[in-house]
C-alpha cells in the first residue's frame, strides 16, 4: 500500500455534487457523496455493512441513504438509523462518516484518522480572493497510472522539452539548469529560459512576438498538490526572479488524487492575471491544456505498464532527479509513520548507555 | 471451494438439447451434453485426456465423440473406442461420465461421486402433473456472482419491498415481521401481508382492485433449489393459512446452478393454479418476472464485486438473515463432509470418558 | 519460464522494418527495432534504464533514440550517449543491445548471452538460393497460445486428418503409420500415403485428377523452427521416398517465436519447385495456408485455455506422441542448461568409486 492516509485529497469541483448519489474511490476506498439538504457536502463509505451492497445503489431518504438491498438506513454521520425487521439499533451497524471540506469551488475529503482531520492543513493561497486574478477550475484527468509518477512528474521541469515540445516547452530549454530547494516543507524546483522565443502558450496569451524570459517554478505540497508556476515577461525587461507578478503570469494547480494502485485522477485548475473575467480565454487554455496533459497521460500510462513488468536491474536516477527523489523518500517516510506507533521516549530508559 | 458436488443440479430445460454437442459449465467443471440417438441425453468431462481439447470442439459420429485434434473417439459411457495410429485401447483412456436425468422438461445432472447418484432424490412437487395447475419453463438468469448470494437471495422475504418496489414487493411490507422454519430438511420462511393494496403481479393476474392478503412462502432446498409459493387472495375471505389453494397461486420454481465461483445460472420456471392453458398469460408472466430478476441481477453482481474488495471488518448480520444463516451454515457442513471421510465409531474407543 | 534464451528467433521478415522505430516482444523481452542509416537492424531493449518508459515512445535522432520522457539517448550498441542536466554518462546508463542477421529477407535476433551468438547456427537451406526454386515469405500467425504446443503441432503429421480434413490432409490417412526418428540434432517424423486421392492443395496446385502419392515429413530444429515437406506425385510413378524433388514438393517453413507464455507468432513462408515466378500462385497458397493455420489456431487457443483450468489427472500420451515428447525433453533439457552452471569434471574426485 503507497498511500499516505492523513491527508486532505481533493474529490472534484462544487459544481460536480448535488442531491444525487455519487460514488467515489479515493486511495482504495469507495465513498458516497451527496449534498444534503442544507447545501453541506456528506460522504460516506460506500458499503452497507450487511451484505455490502454499495450504498450509492440505494436512494435518498430525506438527509440519510437507504440500502438498496434490505433498507437498512444510515444518517450523514454514517450512524445506521433504521433496521427493517427489527427495532433495536445495533452498535456495529454503521459507515465511515469522511471529513469533507469546501473550499473555492474545491471538494476536499480527508481519508485518515478522523481525529486528525485539521481544515487549517488544506491547502489555500492568496490569489483565490484576489480579483485580480482569474480563478478556473478545469477538468480531471484520468491516468491508467501510478499517482507517485504523476505527483513526481509535477515536480520535474525536465521532461517538458522532451514531452511537450511544442505546448509548453521547447528544444530551447532541454539543457537548462533545473534549481531544486527541499529545505522547506514544500518541495521546489525551477529554472529560468532566458532571452528565447516564446512557446506556443505565450504566443497564444502574452501577445508576444519577440524572445521572452521565461520561467517554470514548481511546489509540491505533500502528499500530492502541486503549484506550477509558469509565465514569461519581454525579454527586454531583464525580468528579476522576485518580479514574475509583471509578467504574463499563470499558476497551474494539480490536485492528484490516487484512485488505486493502477488509476489516479489528475484535478487541474489555474489561476491567471492576464484575460481576468475572459471566458472564452479559459476555454482556449484549457484546450491547449487538454493537449499538453495528454502527452504526460501517454508517457505516464506507458510508464505504469513497464513497472508491471518484470525489472532485470536497478533503475537508474540522474542529476534532474533530486526533487522527485526527495519526494518520495518523505512519502515512504509518512506511509511509515501512519504503519507504526511511537510511543515516543520512555520515562525511566530500559537500556543506559554507558560511555 | 465452495461447491457441493453431491447433488442433482439443472443443466437447463429439455428442449434445449439436440444431436448437437453442447459445451456447459457447472460447479466449475466443464462438461459436453449430446441427446443419443434413442433420445437419452449423454454428459461427458469436455476434455479430452491427450491434449486436453474439449470434446465439444469435435463431431459426433454415432453415439460417440471424436476429438476434433487427433481423432481419439469416446463413447457415452466416456470409455475410448478408438486410439488413431494404435491398436491396443489404454484403460487410462477415458472421459468421465455423468448421469443425467429428465424429467418434467427439466434436465438434471449429479456433479459427485456416480455411485451416490440417487434419482429419488431429484426434486419434484405434484402439481407436475396435476391438471389443474399450467406449468411453464422460463428460462436462465445469468449472474456474474456467487451462487450463495443468489441462493439465499430466494429464502429472503425482506428484500422484496425494497429490490422489488413496483413488481413483486410495495411498501407495505417493509416491516412486517417474517417466520422462519428451520427444524425440517428444507428451510422456509414466510410472511403474510394481510388486507393491503394488491401489488403490480397481482393487480394483472389477479385481476384485484380492492385489498387483498398476499403471502409469500420460501423454500430453500439444499444445495439450490428454490420454491417460491406466492399469491393473493380477496382480503375479504381472510383466508387460512392452509388454503393458499383457493386464491390465486404461483410456485416459482428457482435452480440455481453454480458456473463457477465467480458466475451462476438461476433457471427459473413457474407453476399457477390461474389461467391453465393460456400462452399469453405465460409470456405476459415472463415479462414481468424478467424485469424483477434483472433487479435482482444489478444487486446480487454488485455485491460480488464488493466481496472481492479489501474487508475492513466483519460483516454485520440481523434478524431477518436468519434462514440465510441457516442455508450458509448447512452448506458449509455439506462441503465439510464431501471433504472428510468420517469413519465412524471405532469397536473399542481410544479414549474412555469417567465421569 | 520456459523459453530457450540462448537461440536466434525470427523477428519478422526484413520487408517489416524500416527507419521507424518498431516495438516486439520476443521471449517475454521488449525491444525496439529500426533500420540504421547504413541499412544495418538495430535491436535494443525497449525501457529506458531511467524511468522505464520503452524507448519506441521516443525518437531517432540520427542512429540513436532519444527518450521520450528526459532525452536520455542510446546509441545503437545501446550506450547511453547522451544525458540531458548532466554532462557524465554513468556505466549504467546504457540498454541492452541484441544481435541481428538478415537472410534471405528473414530477420533474426538472438535472445541469449550475446558472446554465444554465432551466425552460422541461423538456419539455412540450399533452396533458398536455387532458381528452380520459388521462395514467398508469407505472414505471421498469431496465437493465444504455448510456443511448445505451436511448434510440436509442427511434427505431429497425425493431426492433419483431423483438424485439416478438407484442406492438408483427408480420412485416407487417418491411419497411416507414422516414422519418427530422434536420433539426430534434428527430429524428423513422416509418412506416406500411397495411391489416394489428392487433397484439396494439390488439386489445386498439381494439376492432379487421378490417384497420388502423398508425403508429409515434418523436421522440427531446436527450439521452434519446423520444416514441413509435403508434396504429391503421379501414383503410377511409385516414386521412391528419395526422389521426392520429382514430384511437386513445397517446404512449408514455420518460425515459431515465443512472445510471452501465453502468446506465439508463427511467422511462416514457403518454397516450392512449381510455379516458379508465378505470384499469382503464391497469393492462392497463401489464401489456402490461411485456411488451414486458422483451422490449428482454433484448435491451439482451445487448449490453451483448457490448460489454465484446473488439472484433475495426469494427460495421457499415446503412440503419436512420440516426435512431440522428444522435443519436450530437448527443450526442458536446454532450459536446465541455462538456467544451471556445469563446472565440469574436477581434477580429483571427491568420491571415488570401488568395484
Amino acid at each position: 500500500m503507497s498511500f499516505v492516509k492523513n491527508a486532505w485529497y481533493v474529490a472534484g469541483w462544487s459544481r460536480d455534487f448535488d442531491a444525487a448519489l455519487r460514488a467515489l474511490t479515493i486511495v482504495g476506498e469507495t465513498l458516497v457523496f451527496f449534498r444534503a439538504s442544507d447545501g453541506e457536502l456528506v460522504a460516506l463509505e460506500d458499503r452497507c455493512p450487511h451484505k455490502l451492497l454499495p450504498l450509492s445503489r440505494g436512494k435518498r431518504i430525506g438527509d440519510t441513504i437507504q440500502c438498496g438491498y434490505h433498507g437498512m438506513t444510515f444518517g450523514r454521520d454514517g450512524k445506521c438509523v433504521r433496521v427493517p425487521g427489527q427495532d433495536n439499533l445495533p452498535k456495529s451497524a454503521y459507515v465511515e462518516a469522511f471529513p469533507v471540506e469546501e473550499r473555492h469551488g474545491i471538494v476536499w475529503v480527508w481519508m485518515g484518522d478522523r481525529h486528525k482531520a485539521d481544515t487549517s492543513k488544506i491547502f489555500d493561497m492568496p490569489e483565490f480572493s484576489d480579483p485580480n486574478w482569474h480563478v478556473h477550475h478545469g477538468d480531471g484527468l484520468h491516468i491508467r497510472g501510478h499517482y507517485l509518477n504523476v505527483a513526481e512528474n509535477l515536480v520535474d521541469p525536465a521532461h517538458v522539452s522532451f514531452v511537450h515540445p511544442t505546448t509548453l516547452g521547447s528544444a530551447a530549454s532541454e539543457d537548462v539548469p533545473v534549481h531544486v530547494s527541499t529545505s522547506g516543507e514544500v518541495i521546489a524546483a525551477w529554472r529560468w529560459i532566458r532571452n528565447a522565443p516564446p512557446v506556443g502558450f505565450f504566443q497564444k496569451f502574452g501577445g508576444f512576438s519577440g524572445n521572452v524570459d521565461r520561467w517554470h517554478y514548481y511546489y509540491l505540497h505533500l502528499p500530492s498538490t502541486a503549484v506550477i508556476d509558469f509565465g514569461s515577461a519581454d525579454a527586454a525587461l531583464n525580468l528579476p526572479e522576485e518580479q514574475r507578478d509583471q509578467g504574463v503570469r499563470i499558476f497551474a494547480l494539480h490536485f492528484v488524487t490516487p484512485v488505486t494502485e493502477d488509476y489516479t485522477i489528475d484535478y487541474w485548475m489555474h489561476l491567471r492575471n492576464t484575460a481576468v473575467g475572459d471566458h472564452a480565454a479559459s476555454e482556449q487554455m484549457d484546450a491547449m491544456f487538454r493537449v499538453a496533459f495528454a502527452e504526460d497521460k501517454e508517457v505516464l500510462e506507458a510508464i505504469h505498464i513497464e513497472e508491471q513488468r518484470p525489472q532485470k536491474r536497478k533503475p537508474i536516477r540522474i542529476a534532474i532527479d533530486k526533487a522527485p527523489n526527495v519526494y518520495r523518500k518523505r512519502i515512504r517516510d509518512l506511509i511509515e509513520a501512519e504503519a507504526t506507533e511511537d510511543l515516543g521516549e520512555p520515562e525511566r530508559p530500559t537500556f543506559v548507555q554507558l560511555d
